[in-house]
């Protein structure tokens, strides 16, 4: 098939990484016999410098156009980069809050899986981390704080700021549809969590997700409250099979349990729309004191690439190509700097990228 | 000196756990040569039972009229007491929000420490641990979305439900003082958590709290965003000296740091006003599957109540007393069940409360 994809090299290491996950979905298409059209976007400080704003209409208007979005890394160094001098809405970030919401990319997945080769990176000990665990973080993604009227205002001499966190039954239900679709094609348990103690917006949140599991007998429900999941994933992460939350508590929980697994270079997200379009991309962020050197890791930007050909082009034997050349590239011993350990040879960027495509 | 202390003990093992802390109070108090005058008060679940409410107003004002209060803890099991069938405005939850605001307890102290003695229970792996850690998260607690308005209604059909989240600039300057004046008691470093990349409120927080931060040029400041500081916390909390954060994010980052030290039965805390009065609380919840078996852990109470001796009766020698007797029970090998470890004695908690008293 012919498969349109538009690139987000971005900022920092993401062009690099974009690079030879290029490389690797090219080698995949040519061995199951599909043509891919590549067509690259600026976007977060890279759009700044060329445009002054960190996303135009027009690369949004591209990227609705591909059938899929593939994403490096935005963002530069907060305090030396002249991009954090502009106001908050012309800061690369966001760029990419803009295009979420103009995507209408709902449904954020953040697998945080430990893996064998890698378990030694995990910052738990042995006793708890020899249980594994693979979960999936299923953040809502336009919705909440995020995406709330805010203002900040002087009253009476005093200055004051408000957010606001707002949801709507159908934002809550799409997003728990997802996250019940998801848990069918896994271990059967969706974790919800909220503040329900606290919040009204929880207490709808769980009420509608507590009516959509009516509609999947299957599988198993429980509710936690957001704190007591932050101590949850570092005390027993393998009790986890799917964490469907809102927005913020799912920005907060993904990052705190991708740095669990301690190879937080080897995850991917997707963040995806009703129908098969989304945006693919690491859960690492942009590195800049790392980049133009070659020794980025551009494993998670490879896995984003076939989560993108499982989800958004149903090519399930491809990503499945993909996933054992990953594995198969540990096995063969081969690291980049920040999953290194003794024994194993410490290979770059684009060495790494030459690794992958071999083995597919 | 005479001490006018008001006790709740609560429900679950809240009464078991005070019970032991004045055993240990009044011990402090015949050695040093004090009077201490206790009062009970009912709140959460107990209030409920006999009340219909979770707070009364002769509660408050009793707990008003001393010059502490010191707490066990609130509330029973989710699902299956009777409390959770009521509104959320009347549940026992809402009774320990509302005493916080009813005595404009603002300023949160949760120190998370790994205790030399008992850094076999901490889930991280030694390489992380043996760093040691010691850090004092200051949350705001009567601000923020636990108290903005909120509201729940129908809009074409739609359910919505909203929260809001605000700050003034006097609210976070006299949580930022507090926060400085206990960094300069310590080691000298303040890391303020926001998400100022996405919302209004932290971009006041995080000007608001450089301003303060001029007034203590002794005391490093920096600024972490919520989600990498939840990452943090696992990776290398030894870098943490004071956190200081708003009220939803103190609470996620307060819950897994007191996971991180893998003693949450050690844990105490302070919540007081712009004078020297605090409420005093473990930082554990009210584990109702363990109530009534004397078999609960104590020590996080006992530790509150030496945190009351120093910031609300500037008791520093008494408040040393009792942290030492907790100190020299631990080196002497007795354990309660939750932070037993092979080659200790298990004691229960009537027996531990003894142990404790007996080294004052
Ligand atoms: C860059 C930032 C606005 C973003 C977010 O908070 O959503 C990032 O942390 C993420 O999780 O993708
Ligand atoms: C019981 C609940 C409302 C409370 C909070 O969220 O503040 C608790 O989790 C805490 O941290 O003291």
């Amino acid at each position: 098939m012919e498969l349109h994809i538009t690139c987000i090299p971005g900022d920092g290491i993401g062009p690099e990484i974009i690079a030879e996950a290029k490389k690797v979905l090219e080698k995949t298409a040519s061995v199951y016999g599909h043509k891919i059209i590549f067509e690259d976007i600026l976007m977060g400080g890279a759009s700044i410098d060329v445009h002054g704003v960190p996303l135009t209409e027009e690369a949004v208007a591209k990227a609705k156009a591909a059938d899929a979005v593939l994403m490096g890394s935005i963002g530069g160094d907060t305090t030396t980069s002249p991009w954090y001098k502009l106001p908050p809405n012309l800061r690369p970030e966001a760029g990419l809050l803009a295009i979420r919401k103009a995507l209408n990319l709902f449904a954020n997945l953040r697998p945080a899986v430990l893996y064998d080769e890698l378990a030694g990176a995990c910052p738990l000990k042995e006793e708890i981390s020899k249980a594994g665990f693979d979960m999936m973080i299923m953040r809502e993604l336009t919705g909440g704080l995020y995406f709330g009227e805010r203002k900040t205002f002087e009253e009476n001499g005093v200055m004051k700021a408000v957010d606001t966190l707002t949801y709507d039954e159908n934002e809550i239900r799409r997003i728990a549809i997802k996250g019940f679709d998801i848990a069918m094609k896994r271990r059967k348990k969706v974790t919800s969590v909220d503040k329900a103690n606290v919040l009204d917006s929880s207490r709808l949140w769980r009420k509608v997700v507590e009516e959509v599991a009516k509609d999947y007998p299957e599988v198993k429900l429980e509710h936690m409250l957001v704190d007591n999941c932050a101590m949850q994933l570092v005390k027993d992460p393998a009790q986890f099979d799917v964490i469907l939350t809102e927005n913020m508590f799912g920005d907060i929980l993904s990052d705190e349990a991708s740095m669990v697994t301690g190879s937080i270079g080897m995850l991917a997200s997707a963040s995806l729309n009703d129908s098969k379009f989304g945006l693919y991309e690491p859960s690492h962020g942009s590195a800049p004191d790392i980049a133009g050197k070659d020794i980025a890791n551009p494993i998670a930007t490879v896995l984003s690439a076939a989560m993108m050909l499982r989800y958004s082009f149903d090519l399930d034997r491809e990503a499945d190509a993909i996933e054992r050349a990953v594995k198969q590239v540990l096995t063969d011993g081969y690291r980049t700097g920040d999953i290194y350990s003794q024994g194993c040879e410490k290979v770059g960027c684009s060495k790494m990228g030459d690794l992958l495509a071999e083995r597919i």
